[in-house]
């Protein structure tokens, strides 16, 4: 009962001993054509990028390719590159439900031939979702990570399709992570590593890592960080459940909230027995005037999450206030601290009171989630508690906190990022601009920093535009979403689009999408 | 207030913005010899063999040594090796306290000049203690992992000195870690990688890894496992956080325990709000007609930790037995499973009755603590429950799991395993051997598996032995450390040696010094 090894879009499930990457790959999209997920006439991605996208050798996918045109599922010609073969119908008639159906199989029925010759666009390989596609766990309106369906642009298909395009909010461009970097450092750092770093760990995580966290916080983000109050945790869900473990030891009742946020956190809370209350918030952020006895307070300072502003500098001061007045613990998540785009960053509200602020950063934004690494900066007298809710021990692998402290002192970190924003920002800006000229009733807001943009609907829209987003085969949140469920703040219609996600070839797919559901 | 980037033994502390690693390592040198915690006349190991220890490259060291050289510190002559300059101690006598000490400075006092010409032995860098000895948070009598403290065969110190020597159980031979290979995995593991492995992944762990795990388990423990229900966790002391808090949310109180064992194990179901009883023993091993009520028991089957016998096949069966009449659950702690040497290892008790046995296994003793990779094998009906009080997310780094995962199925950790069985057998087959000439009264048990034994002494004598073996040098404890508060059973008099710990080049002088320090 062996799980798919890889869903690579458009159901291509790779089982691990089903004879090698190349098999694995020709078997699926061979599937993929004999039902009909793949419909005739429906271009294929070039090797170059497919193998790209699935982290694979150009030339597997090639012989893939290869091997299918040899069977006949697939055609190759000079200029147009390889298309699903017109008798691919034909061949999948009596190989399982939907085969002619085509396209729009999925959701039983269908009708006919969609894709064809019309189809000039993108492949739904483009469209991968594997796993949540946001922070971990937010539960709902996910698609199934297991199938991705196709689509054509141009046709509208005969059924709403399964996603195609992510564009939740939360996770970074992971095609383009950057494997050779990463392999060298992961190199450097295990060979000059001392044995002893491969031993039962500090509590906190590895010296190196924590060092070259605190000149890179103090010099990117503003963090006053010190190695000895760094605690490297397995991502920032992590790190929040060892804050709720440390506050509700101490007693704690009550987190204060920003009123838009992700469930995850409210829940990650609520299960160390805290209850989370949301505070209001207006053109300058969450007001913290209105904090009174809460016992903490989560904030995103930076860029709100999802909203997108920043707390305004007399704000900033208040929280600060308040926390000195009554002892409260202010928990600053800089979920998107390397991305900002029109201004230079605002520094990290931890350097205005190291004391009461908890600093929470995280590499699945800069890097990847799947490295499971965060940290917090923690003020020191909450040092002891917070290692005893992490059980005594490090909690993460100490080959990867080696590799990511040579990331960052080699300098390939600062590159990588500087890389991602100058993609992220084109993506942003194209995307703004043809909002302007496609959509002009929807404006888009928060688009200074980060990997998402809120793009604000005529009132009453917010739900018609979520169909009509599922309609043309996107993922993507609606803002009450993100709303706390007590928060009393008047719901916005809107949509949170997170450009972030999709590789680079399913960009442009993904945006023309995401322009033909919105209202004109 | 950076910490040492590494204990290089004798206090070789390497700041890591410090001009690379030949002039940390110099520094480091010069500065022992400079106040004297290398003697004049001490020998130094061969280049080769402390970079292979270190993890570095030999030329680094050997740079280092010739710089040294150069500089009046370190002498070499052909044939003699590379000695400590006799001028050391004239040169450092105006550098630091204790420079005139020699080798017993640590403590106060000291005696003029130990080791010089005698020093014939190993050197101190061979005794590297960094981090608690043993598995997590075992507290107490570990050595300081900041320093340690040299010292030369033949010659008592005036002082008891600080450890040299780690035989506190629970650490394999680091020093052994298959790096080459392991970067190699790693490679093709991330080369091949399709780009949502570096997601927020499967809650359970990456798929490729408990697909291998469940081969893996099945051929070489017998354990019934199947990739479904198969969870990763960060070690075995996460899996049995997590069993803790499952125990905990269905309203379990009372764990039973064996007499000997682990505190870390039992101060972990403590602080999830569960108390521990332990079970009677005799030569068949844990009693399990003394369990009632208890709502799971937790087990060494195969080679109880620390005692080392095996489980009588009567016995298990009893266990399951009480598990399916009770509906209690039975925890198989796993921990050496790879390493049995005089005969075929007992299959895993979880083959029984997958339903009511969660097998709990790790990399930490067949590979390293550092890589934080431990697996439990779960009856199905618990899944949920794991999960949820793993907070819903994958906690490891889907890297290091893709690569342990290529390491399984690629036969490199079978080769790994064979090897370090081999290496651990030789060591144990010597320390049989010189113990049954040198310490007759003493008697080794628990020898057929795992990377230690049980010295039996002769009563009353384990106080005694365990001052003699802190003055020779040793970090090792005594059997009633591992003693239950609350076991019943008689005071055993003996020591537990784990003699996987030390690097090769330090293997002979911490059986030498272990001889010196028994009874004869």
């Amino acid at each position: 009962m062996a799980k798919p090894w890889a869903t690579f879009g458009i159901d291509l499930h790779l089982e691990p001993a089903a004879g090698g990457l190349r098999r694995g790959l020709t078997d699926a999209l061979r599937e993929a054509v004999r039902t009909g997920r793949l419909a005739p006439g429906t271009r294929l991605p070039s090797s170059r990028s497919l193998a790209a996208d699935l982290g694979i050798a150009r030339n597997t996918v090639a012989d893939a390719y290869a091997d299918l045109v040899a069977e006949g599922w697939l055609s190759a010609r000079q200029g147009s590159g390889t298309r699903v073969a017109e008798r691919g119908v034909g061949v999948g008639a009596g190989g399982g439900a939907g085969a002619g159906a085509g396209a729009g199989a999925v959701g039983g029925g269908g009708a006919g031939n969609v894709g064809g010759a019309g189809a000039v666009g993108g492949l739904g390989v483009a469209g991968v979702l594997a796993g949540p596609g946001s922070r971990p766990g937010v539960p709902g309106a996910s698609p199934s990570p297991e199938s991705v369906h196709r689509r054509t642009r141009g046709l509208p298909p005969p059924l709403a399709p399964r996603p195609l395009y992510n564009l939740i909010p939360g996770t970074p461009d992971l095609a383009s992570f950057p494997r050779a970097e990463w392999l060298k450092a992961a190199r450097r750092a295990l060979t000059t590593a001392p044995y002893q770093a491969l031993d039962y760990g500090d509590p906190r995580g590895r010296v190196e890592l924590r060092t070259a966290l605190a000149h890179y916080l103090a010099r990117a983000r503003g963090v006053r960080a010190d190695p000895d109050r760094i605690v490297v945790c397995a991502g920032f869900s992590h790190g929040l459940r060892l804050l709720g473990a440390l506050l509700r030891a101490r007693g704690a009742r009550t987190v204060a909230v920003e009123s838009y946020g992700l469930d995850v956190h409210w829940n990650l809370l609520a299960a160390a027995g805290l209850r989370t209350t949301p505070l209001p918030f207006d053109e300058r952020g969450t007001d913290p005037g209105r904090l009174t006895d809460e016992d903490a307070v989560l904030l995103t300072p930076a860029h709100q999450f999802p909203v997108g502003g920043t707390l305004h500098r007399d704000r900033r001061a208040a929280v600060v206030d308040w926390a000195r007045r009554t002892g409260g613990l202010v928990v600053e998540d800089d979920y998107d601290g390397e991305f900002r785009y029109d201004r230079q960053p605002v520094g990290a509200l931890q350097g205005l009171d190291p004391d009461h602020v908890v600093y929470a950063g995280t590499a699945s934004k800069s890097l990847a989630p799947g490295l499971r690494l965060g940290w917090l900066v923690v003020p020191p007298h909450l040092m002891a508690e917070v290692l005893r809710a992490k059980g005594g021990i490090d909690a993460c692998g100490s080959l990867d906190q080696l590799t990511l402290a040579e990331f960052l002192t080699s300098g390939a970190y600062d590159r990588h990022v500087r890389a991602a924003r100058l993609r992220y920002r084109r993506r942003r800006d194209a995307l703004v601009a043809e909002l302007a000229r496609r959509a002009p009733k929807v404006r888009a807001t928060g688009i200074a920093a980060g990997l998402h943009v809120v793009l604000r609907l005529p009132p009453g829209t917010e739900q018609q535009a979520l169909r009509a987003a599922a309609w043309h085969g996107l993922a993507v949140h609606g803002l009450h979403r993100f709303r706390h469920p007590e928060a009393g703040v008047e719901q916005d219609d809107a949509l949170v689009v997170g450009y972030g996600t999709p590789p680079d070839h399913a960009w442009s797919g993904a945006l023309e999408a995401l322009c033909a559901a919105l209202p004109e």
